[in-house]
């Protein structure tokens, strides 16, 4: 059994800080669980556009306030405690925190910890990671 | 793009309820995701006893204030918001809420829905309740 407390991974590996949110990976590849698990917060009034090619995503909301779209839609859905967003076909979208939001995200394949944000707003795979 | 809403799920078929827990299946395996997301309900003063024989399971505080055992090692582990477990081991445990505790729970592999919980507290694999 793994245990751990958020609190006691801020400001290790697992805590990756990016101007306007940060990510705590509680879960990483290495844990063996077949998914990663994050706790991440976006900062008020912060919009970013992400693209996961390579990983499926879920994200529930547990505090905050803010708007999600769809840029394959164009779609904008309201996101508050309770809300939960599941990236299944690899959706290319925007993300806003209108008051600083708290998400549970679930990654499969599980993140290793040594991706980067590219510019496109994606993680690379895992392989092409180990290439480069 | 999927997008639900904790309460919309209430009294719907992915709201189950037990006589001291209810679980929200935000996400089953119907929808493609290789994993599960529950939103699980534990009430004040109760106590469970549970073993995941053929899943691996992590579980976030989101709120409320509680324990886990772990029955192999006897080891205890006080739970609170930001605590998180990971039954990487199908741990056979024991889960004690002194206050509500609310439980963000990802299942790997993803639950079906059409689980039950069996008298050893554990669910049945999917392929198991396909014979039955």
């Amino acid at each position: 059994m793994i245990v751990r407390d958020l609190k006691d991974l801020k400001n290790t590996h697992r805590d990756i800080a990016h101007q306007q949110w940060t990510s705590v990976r509680m879960l990483l590849a290495e844990d063996g669980m077949g998914f990663s698990f994050h706790i991440t917060t976006l900062a008020t009034g912060s919009e970013h556009q992400f693209h996961y090619k390579h990983h499926l995503e879920s994200v529930y909301c547990i505090s905050g306030r803010g708007s999600i779209t769809d840029l394959g839609t164009g779609e904008t859905h309201q996101i508050h405690p309770g809300v939960m967003y599941a990236l299944n076909a690899h959706d290319r979208h925007i993300l806003r925190a209108e008051q600083e939001l708290v998400m549970a995200c679930c990654f499969n394949p599980p993140v290793t910890g040594d991706e980067v944000h590219r510019e496109d707003g994606s993680y690379a795979p895992a392989a092409e990671l180990e290439e480069t």
